[in-house]
């Protein structure tokens, strides 16, 4: 398993494009050199958007300086403006996710915390974890669906409850669970955060479907990319 | 050390105005029973809201019916308004606090949830505390001032970052860190999650204080009043 770390590309979101250009010359030129490739780097340093040997180092300063200012040990920056942070379905129609601070993506070790938000009609799969889990509604309506018997030997018939922007609530750890956009019109934005991550989601295919029959879907559907090799179960 | 539930006051916000008098008088009626206090029951039952003994047992099924509703075995409601819930500057000027999910208010063990207010030009102490800890801003604009030296006497003088609406930020575990809201005119809302609750936090007099000078508030501020007995330093 390695650690997913941020695509350079992603860091370089924060340049200006003629920076970017000096800043990826610099590494062609760099690489280069580390390569004992004379010619490649000369191409790189004077046939690129770099002019001369001294924008190299003026472009290393200014990579390095930027990195310095991030003040992030683990490959991201510090302080990080959402809206520039990676979303994508993941597979799931209507969904999207951002992960705001991961145990993959971040090297978090007790806690993840997720940006959600569902299109009308969409929805979680019904699924249990062995994990505390709270939600916060940041817009939008929708329903929660619980079943909360852990004695039977499936979920059985959940309660239904309205959830609503501004409101919140906590999954008991293990109970099967449900999250659905019941609104026609508007999102429904949630944040969600789980402890011990990276989370083990066990999905069922319905509400009557027994315990032991539920799938284990791991790594999950935005942790899949992170992992090189399969990972043995260690629940 | 007791758990704080939360006062039949606040599961009241969920009645009408006229089944809030009848569970009021429903209440009194059954612990003047259990007091044997017939005439204090008889007074409650046919003097109060309730005008029939027959109203006293529908006020009583429609308090048990609303309580099975909530679905929660903690004593909260499952799914909370956040609008409604208890907030307090715990005798810190310029802040509101509002415990989303904790380990005193409702249980969790491994994540802890806050919603805090910071008005213009308040902050937080400057602080290190001994677990994960992330950050979502929700509203307003401000500084996240952190000193990573973690081999140092002292922190030292911080970084400054500038933090925003829509920005997230993670704390290294133990890096003394302060968030200040440096607007002029608007709060600075903000979304926080710690691991390994209830929060022992180590406060500093400035950024030069030697990291043993710190002193340990614990319980914090808003688990104070959760607490009947001091408890032992468990670091």
């Amino acid at each position: 398993m390695r650690r997913c770390l941020p695509k350079i590309s992603q860091l370089g979101a924060f340049l200006h494009e003629e920076e970017r250009l000096q800043v990826d010359a610099a590494i062609t030129a760099i690489l280069a050199l580390q390569q004992r490739d004379i010619h490649k780097m000369w191409a790189a340093t004077f046939l690129g958007p770099m002019k001369t040997f001294l924008s190299v180092l003026e472009s290393l300063e200014c990579l390095l300086s930027f990195a310095t200012s991030l003040e992030s040990s683990k490959g991201f920056p510090l302080v990080r403006n959402i809206n520039e942070l990676p979303q994508s379905n993941y597979g799931r129609e209507g969904l999207s996710h951002i992960t705001l601070a991961g145990s993959l993506l971040h090297g978090m070790k007790e806690i993840e915390v997720w940006l959600q938000t569902f299109s009308p009609g969409s929805r979680t799969p019904i699924h249990r974890h062995s994990c505390e889990e709270v939600f916060i509604v940041l817009k939008g309506n929708g329903t929660l669906h619980l079943a909360s018997d852990v004695h039977g030997r499936y979920p059985g018939h959940p309660k239904v409850f309205p959830i609503f922007a501004n409101s919140t609530f906590i999954i008991p750890v293990n109970d099967v669970h449900q999250v659905w956009n019941t609104d026609n019109n508007a999102d429904l934005q949630i944040v969600v955060i789980v402890s011990r991550p990276p989370v083990k989601v066990f999905i069922y295919e319905d509400w009557l479907m027994p315990h032991i029959a539920a799938r284990l879907k791991y790594p999950y559907y935005w942790d899949e990319e992170c992992f090189d090799t399969p990972v043995r179960d260690e629940l």
